[in-house]
């Protein structure tokens, strides 16, 4: 199957499984003659030459300056485009008019050099698009350790400025691609009271799921007018249920980062209006979904597997719960295994730091009970079979009666795995 | 290679790597006339039908009450053996005559019944050997989920005590493996001031090494003389830079335990004595050995790494830097790929919680610098490949010049690991 092909497949089977808020509908990248990108945006991704053949640079440029927020990573080694983008965001108090970024090559634990070829990137892109360098966000993707070939960049501005149009997106989430083997993307509409608004996003993310580090990245827009403040507390906001919920979080790699422009074409967003909660109900679905995607492309998986906890004391010890059983290489070998070895899924929680008592633990796979309470494990080994041969499927752990919950997605464990990560840098 | 053979090659290689303190000596199996065991105890390893052909049931038994000491798992599922053998440490203020312990089944999760059969299989390991049921420790390790077969254990009684015998520790270690590939023993001699005392020990572990779960068993047994408290302190003191040192650490398994018996034969060891620091030594060497016993023979492993962390501001945060490390599976993956990714080192020190400056960083592969201070990796690729292409070598990773350090081991994560946990309950 082509990448893109991939993509779209991996979508449809995932919206199966969910379903989009009251006035928030899917925009499909075929329909509407091709228009799927937010008003006001040109993106373009190109080769650049920093890998040999496959597109490594990526633009996306708002007409105008627009309102912008972001996540980033919270590693300790973080890169130097991460803190220069941090500054660039704090000078303009939020108001960018593009985002630059590479693949290749992470300009991660470079020094100070790393932050000089950061801001040349910056400097580089803002003199080719007409632009105040603190305008840019940088983002890079890829090996730790190595200077970025800044030359290279340079370079290649011109063929970016000439790649760039209003529905290049195919272009640029093919251009932040590392080991994905597919490029991740999704939009919908929002019915706001002003009009409809749109919200489009891509990502990648693969390298790792779990429980380490990938570079994960997003860069989504929206055509919606926002104060870049109420922008920030949308996006943190969704990302701790979709990005923090994968166990590629946005806390651990060294290049992590989320970033959303609204160029202000749409309707206008007010705080604490019904458009900002539907708004936040969208730019979720979105956000979940470039999450999900991530971890069905993740490295060597084969299962898709959502794991719920409930019964929590606290919505944070569900989440304790849920990131120790996604995170446990003894489950994901299990489930890429097929094997219902729920002793494995208990265990993990019993060490998660939740807590509960052990006879009132309860386990589904689907809706199939597979330990009720008291410890009672006589399912049928047959039916439990017939849920973990599938491609995608809900394990639920209730602890007992408390009223916290969690959802993390994750996937299986492979030898593919171990192949692509035991010579990444070779 | 025989798993004998294949336990005295690891025990040489670990060996070399590292020395006893003075006073200490290695006591080897076919020294001394075969006496390998210390004085006071027999031991019995034997099938009882719990697994197919192998030995699955353990006994070690003192001729007299001995001193006793143990560390169980912490976690909130921990299996009815541990809770049971806990009860009978306290019923018996430390004064134990019997460890018996099956492999195949771990009794864990298996409610108020499992409670009932490990009551039962310590009453008829004393109805057998003529002991009062609390004076036996119980320790099980396999699948969890399962109900014990008591019947069993409780037929396979009189073989046990038939087979039982001074120096039957090959099939006392034989008997409580799970996936180990070689049975771990170790012994050492004391030079104590009131004369020699021996310390030796049995172990499994393999299962998993990191970062999940093994149920890592560890029985030891001392001629010296111990008050239980302090035999309690200089356990627990040992256990967390031996077993806790490992990724396969006591906190985590449902069912994990180390205990240790003093026959009280040998010289007294009195608190606060240069005998009581020597003794400390000695049984810290007995359990690192085993300790890095179970990395070896991790399942899949092929390599043995030490990580050392030093430079840290503090013990605790060296710890958690040097856990993290030892638990990525994106180092994990790049040590078996013989891949000098240090990039990926840094990144997990980054996100271990340890407080750093990346430009005060450095790395070294054994003796060879790959990381200088200010982020330089000019380090010879070729020269980097000559100690990671060994089986076993030291990542040391200095985070600046603080007083912290730590050290832990572990292993490769291989396809090999992938296939043995697949499909380990079918």
């Amino acid at each position: 199957m082509e990448p893109f092909e991939k993509a779209a497949s991996a979508i449809d089977s995932l919206f199966s499984r969910s379903s989009l808020p009251a006035g928030v509908s899917r925009v499909l990248p075929e329909a509407a003659g091709a228009a799927f990108w937010p008003a006001g945006f040109i993106l373009s991704g190109i080769n650049a030459g920093i890998k040999p053949q496959r597109k490594d640079l990526m633009l996306l440029l708002s007409d105008a300056p627009a309102s912008a927020a972001s996540v980033f990573t919270t590693n300790r080694c973080s890169a130097a485009p991460v803190e220069l983008s941090k500054i660039h965001l704090a000078a303009t108090s939020g108001r960018m008019r593009a985002v630059v970024c590479n693949s290749g090559n992470a300009n991660a634990a470079t020094g100070a050099r790393g932050m000089q070829d950061a801001a040349r990137m910056a400097d580089d892109t803002a003199d080719a698009f007409g632009l105040e360098p603190e305008e840019v966000l940088v983002a890079s993707t890829g090996v730790i350790g190595q200077l970025l070939p800044t030359e290279k960049i340079a370079a290649a501005m011109p063929a970016l400025r000439d790649a760039a149009g209003p529905q290049q997106w195919r272009d640029a989430a093919e251009a932040i691609m590392t080991t994905d083997t597919f490029p991740k993307f999704f939009a919908v509409d929002v019915a706001l009271s002003g009009g409809t608004a749109r919200i489009a996003g891509i990502a990648k993310g693969s390298g790792m799921i779990c429980p380490d580090m990938a570079t994960m990245l997003a860069f989504l827009c929206t055509d919606a007018d926002f104060e870049p403040a109420l922008l920030q507390e949308h996006l943190s906001a969704a990302n701790a249920v979709s990005f923090n919920a994968i166990t590629v979080d946005g806390d651990t790699s060294t290049n992590d980062m989320a970033a959303i422009l609204a160029s202000g074409r749409g309707p206008a967003v007010a705080k604490g209006s019904d458009d900002s909660r539907l708004f936040g109900e969208a730019l979720r679905a979105v956000m979940t979904m470039l999450a999900q995607l991530i971890v069905v492309d993740g490295e060597g998986a084969t299962k898709f597997v959502e794991i719920r906890i409930e019964g929590a004391a606290n919505d944070d010890e569900a989440q304790m719960a849920a990131m120790t059983v996604a995170n446990s290489p003894l489950v994901k070998t299990a489930i890429h295994g097929e094997d219902a070895n729920w002793g494995r899924i208990i265990a993990a929680v019993g060490r998660s730091g939740a807590s509960f008592v052990q006879e009132e633990l309860a386990v589904w796979f689907d809706a199939l009970p597979i330990l009720k309470p008291g410890l009672d494990a006589s399912f049928s080994e047959e039916e439990a079979k017939k849920v973990i041969s599938k491609d995608a499927y809900a394990i639920t752990v209730s602890l007992g009666g408390g009223p916290g919950i969690a959802t993390v997605w994750t996937c299986d464990l492979s030898k593919r795995y171990i192949e692509i990560n035991g010579s990444y840098r070779s």
